[in-house]
């Protein structure tokens, strides 16, 4: 139904406003030509898997502002010399360094029994162990009710549901809510501590990661630790079971100041008008606890791989293609704002930008958020990717991705290739993201999608900004 | 083929053997209907599931000779006595106690990143922290070939593939073997470390934990680590590569003199022989990562129900129905042992054994080793367990399971229920075995098969022996 509002919407901003322009006409022959063949040499390509197969196992774990990001810059600097780029180079900006330090956490009562958990993002340390009984919350609504001062000496529990599974990853946004605020009620009740089950769709003893939101300029002065799903399980039932619940807790996580960070710029250099940029990225910085394979090698290694499968062409196509290796990203986009500021005086010529940051699964639909001809060139880039299991989707879907997200607050139109989510949140942020998840044919499929869909809006004349 | 052979064979040994004996006969139609009632009751009672959960969160970890595993005792006991067992006893013996400790591995060299690692039973500690050098030995194979003397100041990385999943899990003895003996051939080249790839099918962040083999009575000098797959792979990829591979691991896990351990033991009385006694039983200890659901909390939760059922029957079965819940089987079968030592002078009188130590997945299969006029009574089992989507298998199959293979060795006779064992070894021995894996349906459909072929054993006046 949503599809078919969308086709009735084309369908009349095609009579009414550009009734001279055929949809037939915004693509020739020869471009529709080209972006197959890129499709078909992308499907049959092993460069995204080279790629991200190099930046995990030659760089590993990533955490924004790390030495191993700067490594990883070194490596997307090589990579694109070597892939043909036209310019290649690095943009510094400085940041806040969180580093999470060393965690134990374990059940002291009923009996003795380790956890699996991992600090978040924000967190301060513990100073010395906390030892304390648990004051159980059923999910971040009854913690939010939480009288100030009412914890005092305890260790808040907050449960919550495990994550809903979907296609596109909406149950995030509800499940992240215990992670991002949870702390500021706990503080509030003057908890020690805070424990939270992870924001996850799996049933594996992995703690999920992830940053906590400020409150206004201000990070917790507490510990807060996400433990595994099971490890949630498990404190639900002894508290079903009316048993009194201690942990012990200790965590090395806090933050050490400023430090040096940077996003990776290579540039395709337009043959016609080089001004105008398509920017299409992902982002470097991984957590720290796998080694960023889904989240997001696999982003740098579809839109790197796209972007060079384009630069093996006889000709640049018409517009720049500029791939953006952002830093910072899991750490509070700080790569991302960091180029949107840096480039504030030429956002006019960003003509579209798009992430890949979802994991390395098939991509399902094409969405855009442009002016109504270029809708009509989107319209005929799904077309092309058709075959390739895609489907066209609303033309009104704001965002693009989260590094780009400063982008499209400031009015660069987007487009999104939609990726399966439906495995990618049993792995986020967790140590089991690792390279053996990805199936090649699944990011190979990607990499067609991108090289064909970049290639054709690069080597098009049509304006996309409203 | 194999079933064709085995009715075939059954056919002419109920034609040459024993002419007078009509199948139909080894089984009344009461003791049919008794056993479709008891399948019928099972299918819809929590009791099994309820058990593993009591088991798995108010116990937790267990480790074979630990603080724990005594409470698990403890448990056992008042399990047995609420459930009307007619006699519940804990029957003690002393066991070499072996602690994992603390570990800490890292990959150093080319770069920092922490692995995931679990030292190995049996293994020795690193007093301080061990950095060096890897030498790589692409399987157990590789490493055997290995010259005296010529490990010395480096760890030895035995690499070696991922376990094959089977539904019999007939890839486990072969992946098995660097686990096993592969720290001889390491200290005997005088390494400092072994690191294995540890034994699983999985490709998740987990190690599997598992005892290695003595050599004659001599354990490891040397500490053992096992690694997850993926960081297995990672070492692999970057041996592969031709980069310089050094770790450094710091492991505490030693033994630690002697213990206590027990057995618990719930019998049912036989009404008519109560001295033929029917044994089954799971295990009780598990491995200290988990919490020990699939293994073996599952297979103490199938055959206490299972028993705990047919108690509630108006009479007792004509034969003594005993539930072992084994002490210290994952650190040497050492409860099994001391129950067959311990119970030497009248095993004569076990007329058959089995155990459930298998995860808590269906059962597809009976497979038995008695006497021929028993393989009959075991085919009409069979007809009867048929509805649970349960096959005939072989009646000349050794084993009945890990715990009873010290009483099959004296000559008792032995059953077992092959459960499907496809996902067993996704969480064997791992972190990840904890109650979020048990199916209540597929471990309800275990408790059935126990039930009904349990029962109609134990109320037969079929002899079992040869």
């Amino acid at each position: 139904m949503h599809q078919l509002r969308r086709l009735t919407f084309t369908a009349i901003v095609a009579f009414f406003s550009f009734p001279l322009l055929a949809a037939s006409n915004v693509i020739t022959n020869e471009q529709k030509q080209t972006a197959n063949d890129l499709i078909e040499t992308a499907l049959k390509s092993d460069l995204g898997m080279d790629i991200v197969t190099s930046l995990t196992t030659e760089i590993g774990p990533r955490l924004g502002g790390s030495e191993a990001e700067k490594r990883a810059r070194d490596w997307g600097v090589k990579l694109g010399e070597r892939l043909g780029f036209d310019n290649v180079s690095i943009e510094p900006f400085t940041m806040p360094f969180w580093d999470r330090g060393h965690l134990h956490i374990s059940l002291t009562s009923p009996y003795q029994q380790d956890l699996y958990g991992t600090a978040l993002g924000g967190g301060a340390p513990s100073k010395e162990s906390i030892d304390a009984d648990v004051v159980y919350f059923r999910d971040i609504h009854a913690l939010s009710d939480v009288k100030d001062g009412s914890l005092s000496g305890k260790i808040a529990f907050v449960d919550g549901d495990k994550m809903v599974k979907s296609q596109t990853g909406a149950g995030y946004g509800q499940a992240n809510q215990r992670r991002r605020i949870g702390w500021q009620h706990a503080q509030r009740g003057g908890a020690s501590a805070l424990v939270v089950r992870s924001v996850g769709s799996d049933s594996h003893r992995f703690p999920h990661s992830g940053m906590m939101s400020k409150d206004g300029d201000k990070w917790a002065d507490i510990p807060v630790i996400a433990i595994s799903n099971p490890d949630a399980d498990h404190l639900r039932r002894l508290h079903g079971l009316s048993k009194p619940i201690s942990l012990s807790l200790h965590s090395e996580s806090k933050w050490k100041g400023e430090v040096k960070s940077g996003n990776v710029v290579l540039d395709l250099v337009g043959s016609e008008k080089p001004e105008e940029i398509v920017l299409i990225g992902g982002h470097l910085d991984s957590w720290d606890l796998g080694t960023g394979a889904v989240d997001d090698g696999a982003g740098v290694a579809i839109t790197t791989a796209a972007a060079a499968l384009i630069a093996n062409l006889p000709t640049r196509p018409k517009r720049t293609i500029r791939v953006v290796m952002f830093g910072a990203e899991e750490v509070g986009l700080l790569g991302a704002f960091a180029y949107a500021k840096q480039h504030d005086a030429n956002l006019q010529n960003h003509v579209l930008a798009t992430e890949s940051d979802f994991g390395a699964q098939t991509i399902w639909q094409l969405v855009s958020n442009v002016n109504p001809e270029a809708t009509l060139l989107m319209d005929e880039v799904g077309k092309i990717l058709s075959p390739l299991g895609i489907v066209r989707g609303g033309s009104d879907v704001p965002g693009g991705g989260p590094d780009i997200i400063p982008l499209a607050k400031k009015g660069v139109p987007t487009i999104r290739l939609n990726q399966n989510g439906q495995d990618y949140f049993d792995l986020h942020h967790t140590p089991d993201d690792t390279l053996d998840k990805i199936d090649p044919d699944e990011l190979a499929q990607n990499i067609a999608a991108y090289a064909a869909s970049i290639y054709l809006i690069a080597d098009s004349d049509v304006a996309l900004k409203p």
